[in-house]
């Protein structure tokens, strides 16, 4: 059984000029391992229509679903939806259900619906609109592409509006174990022990602490007995 | 005059299982603007071969310099730097300068230089070692590609020691203003101002705060005089 796989397209001049740190690929990461989908590749790309649209059309073939954050607001930066259709060969416009979705918001909140805020109603034909608890100007799902917003809230709520709504696979588990050893010591023998395990991932992620060299070894896989059964083999190693 | 580019390609399947927050590329981000290398694209993948190969294929023909972020350490999932070497066809085998390096370190150390830690030696032909103050173990240029740890201080440590030696453009200058209002009051005007000045980058993050909707705007670009000019101007908008 294999898990179905997902890549991450964050858009945003911010975080490559160093402004802002992203934490929606981490979130999303989290999220995906959670439900089983396999997070296989992100992307950050600046503001820029060609370099969206072209980022689009490599991810959207080679994987079961795309993430996208940011560049869906009301200023001109925001390209993002605008992208994902040229991307996807799709129409798009200033749709009624989001137009009506936005009209109502704005009228509760006694402000002008003006040309800024509608530009957060143009969504591709054909999309799917994904719900904005936080602040209503909604994402949508276009194809196997998911089209939310930058802000970290607003794109965890997004998330969980998306996520319930796809097909995961068996969780992806892990379990680890913290060594007070240097990676250089225990590399032979949790290499050899990986090699018995090609189902399984292994890593080892070193870290320094008060000096001394100590590495974490992680074991990843969905089937709980394997993932159980090398974990018994690592602990006798290294334990 | 234009600014050299740059991409980074962080390798680890930690950080796309949501186990490890990644800090390397914020780190990246802010050292390249300061010195003027205008960070283009950063993508992550998984710890596999063909993977990696295949990013550094698209990323080194299209960018001034690469910086790569992680594998490259003594343990079976350190492929970097041999992937590195695939990418670019050169060789790669243990190299006697960094065979020397490390087999001192584990002398003073006391702890034996095993096949593991051996290693940590391969660095392909032709590259250039990047020096590691933290844990002697280098990382290497090949052609225009960066290869360095994924440890954030060993990684931080290698930038420091790579940065000095590279062609920098203008300073990348970024000037904002904060506003309590949100996006899409402010939107009309401001982007009418972008249009202005085709030769700057103005963006706008919006932020939520005690309940009120407030936006950073910000303006960047490489002539002082022409921030400055462009700033004023949002300043009198909606100082």
């Amino acid at each position: 059984m294999t898990n179905p796989t997902a890549a991450m397209l964050v858009i945003g001049d911010e975080i490559l000029s160093g402004r802002t740190r992203d934490s929606n690929m981490h979130h999303l990461a989290q999220e995906l391992t959670r439900i089983g989908i396999s997070l296989r590749e992100v992307r950050v790309v600046a503001d820029v229509h060609d370099e969206i649209v072209a980022a689009l059309r490599a991810l959207s073939p080679a994987f079961t679903h795309v993430f996208t954050s940011g560049g869906i607001g009301p200023t001109h930066d925001d390209i993002t939806a605008d992208a994902v259709a040229a991307a996807l060969r799709a129409k798009i416009g200033q749709r009624a259900d989001a137009m009506a979705l936005l009209q109502a918001h704005y009228d509760r909140a006694g402000l002008p619906f003006n040309e800024a805020r509608q530009r957060m109603a143009r969504i591709p034909e054909g999309a799917t609109l994904i719900d904005n608890p936080v602040s209503i100007a909604p994402g949508f799902t276009l194809g196997n592409v998911h089209v939310m917003a930058g802000v970290p809230n607003i794109f965890q709520a997004m998330v969980a509006s998306v996520l319930p709504k796809l097909t995961g696979g068996p969780p992806l588990l892990s379990q680890s174990l913290r060594v007070a050893r240097g990676e250089g010591e225990i590399a032979g023998p949790f290499g050899a022990l990986a090699a018995e395990y090609p189902d399984l991932s292994m890593g080892s992620y070193p870290f320094l602490q008060n000096g001394a060299h100590g590495t974490n070894l992680v074991i990843r896989g969905t089937d709980p007995a394997r993932v159980d059964e090398a974990m018994v083999r690592l602990t006798r190693l290294f334990g």
